[in-house]
């Protein structure tokens, strides 16, 4: 595979090999995990929901204080550019705004930081293997909580994923794929990049706080709407995912992914089930309808502001 | 000033000026928060208890499952050669430890990680300007609570700092340069890179848990027991704080610190106290002392594996 295929990105104002897209050790980024991101996928040539995407990380930045340098129709014009460039048909496709450094030789003073924005494109990323998507993935219930929305709001995406990294090698460590949080009060919040829907007492049931505002999660929350089925979003307990006939979790890394066992005993049949095949066929419908997606754009020369010159 | 004379970084097995150190923008470090991180300091051409630092990175890597690539002797010459090469007298030197990168195309395993090590060292970093170390800065207890240490632990030193760097702007919106958060419960526990101590009653009070082990919080506790001043190592609240006559904060990057406001309101006589001065004086007279201290060595060559090439 030549580089360029493996995703292009662009970051210090030029297009590059996602391979060779590098940022400083002392980016606040990483010294202080101080960014926020954003990830959007393309399907089939088409980009699916880009303005709710650019909405949360416009959120997102406001939430913490961050200006990435360039106007939301810039930030646009860049993740068109990067997976025309890229030639990719599927996309996963990722922003990052950072704090960056402060300007002032020796200050400490978060004020005063440059603040810094890359993104990338690289070929879609699946959650799931192809084979867990037919038959379904298994789930860890950890009992590591997520960290709390009073000290780390999960509302606005961030890289504060340690405690998910510890929780997924417990998940591994008891031979399961997937792994969800809960909060303080026991209660399901989200997994690794996923939020959890589960069928049980004729209703899907998915956790309202302590999670991210999932897109893919919002999709689904739109086609029950549309198929008159019921829904609650609230309170998830364990217990309730442990009776559940069916479970699922979504993310924009893989769409409507079916959990088939949890904590090691079957979810329902063992089999994904009837409304999750349902929901599934009709997520992806979505990305063909003019009203959900919209056509990359061909590379073309772009206008950037001076600081990214 | 040249680019060494700012610091030189250890990066993908080579020696470079600190500016030119950077990482993917893939790496597991930046977008999971999955690393881990020591700093230690040079204090007239002498590190100050390096050992306990890197007792401290090991243990920390232990739990989060990494493996730097390279031994504990490589790491200590590593650091020293980037002090020398540097040509730093009083220096900063951090040591990081990344997730990496997976290195099975498309799989999302952690497991699979190829774990990486950086290094650099810059000029010594003070947390408080030289004006707030002689006539104390001003604090500011946040309502915000640190991440809770059953989600990530906070003793294993990370980088999850978004909580902290919140509660630094709400500091600096009341005008106050530092900033400490409380547990879920209230009780004092840490700031921005700083531990605390107040003296309150006739004793000195730090938090116990829900904070790292500074290795200047455990210098401080050591010279209060060589002094015969009482300490309790315990639960910390919000009224001790603003009830005591001195108050400091203690950090690698700067020493014991004086804190002469706190919410706006003076500590004590509003100067810095006999106690604080007595703390701070012998912890530096102890940056010349072989009990504790050893010169950086010369630049020399180096052996380092392969993975380093």
């Amino acid at each position: 595979m030549d580089e360029v295929a493996q995703g292009v990105a662009f970051v210090d104002g030029r297009f590059r090999p996602v391979g060779e897209a590098r940022i400083s050790v002392l980016d606040m980024a990483l010294t202080k995990g101080d960014s926020t991101y954003d990830v959007v996928h393309v399907w089939k040539g088409r980009f699916y929901r880009l303005d709710s995407h650019l909405d949360r990380f416009q959120a997102s930045m406001n939430a913490l204080r961050l200006d990435p340098g360039l106007t939301r129709r810039q930030i646009e014009d860049v993740l068109h550019e990067c997976v025309s460039r890229a030639g990719l048909r599927d996309a996963y496709v990722s922003m990052t705004c950072t704090r960056g450094r402060t300007t002032v030789p020796g200050s400490r003073d978060i004020r005063n930081a440059r603040n810094g924005f890359y993104a990338f494109a690289v070929p879609f990323v699946w959650i799931t293997t192809p084979e867990q998507q037919e038959h379904g993935a298994s789930l860890w219930i950890s009992s590591r909580p997520r960290i709390a929305p009073e000290s780390v709001d999960p509302a606005v995406k961030n890289y504060h994923w340690l405690d998910i990294q510890m929780a997924q090698f417990e998940a591994y460590d008891h031979d399961a794929q997937l792994v969800v949080l809960r909060d303080q009060s026991g209660g399901i919040t989200e997994g690794a990049g996923y939020n959890i829907f589960a069928f049980v007492d004729d209703r899907w049931v998915t956790p309202k706080n302590g999670v991210l505002g999932g897109i893919t999660r919002q999709s689904v929350i739109e086609l029950l709407a549309e198929d008159g089925v019921a829904l609650d979003e609230g309170h998830l307990s364990a217990d309730a995912v442990l009776r559940a006939t069916e479970v699922v979790v979504t993310s924009t890394a893989g769409g409507v992914m079916p959990v088939t066992e949890v904590n090691g005993r079957p979810v329902g049949s063992g089999r994904p089930g009837p409304h999750t095949r349902r929901l599934r066929d009709r997520y992806w419908a979505r990305h063909g309808d003019d009203r959900w997606s919209t056509p990359v754009r061909p590379s073309r020369p772009m206008q950037l502001p001076e600081v990214f010159d």
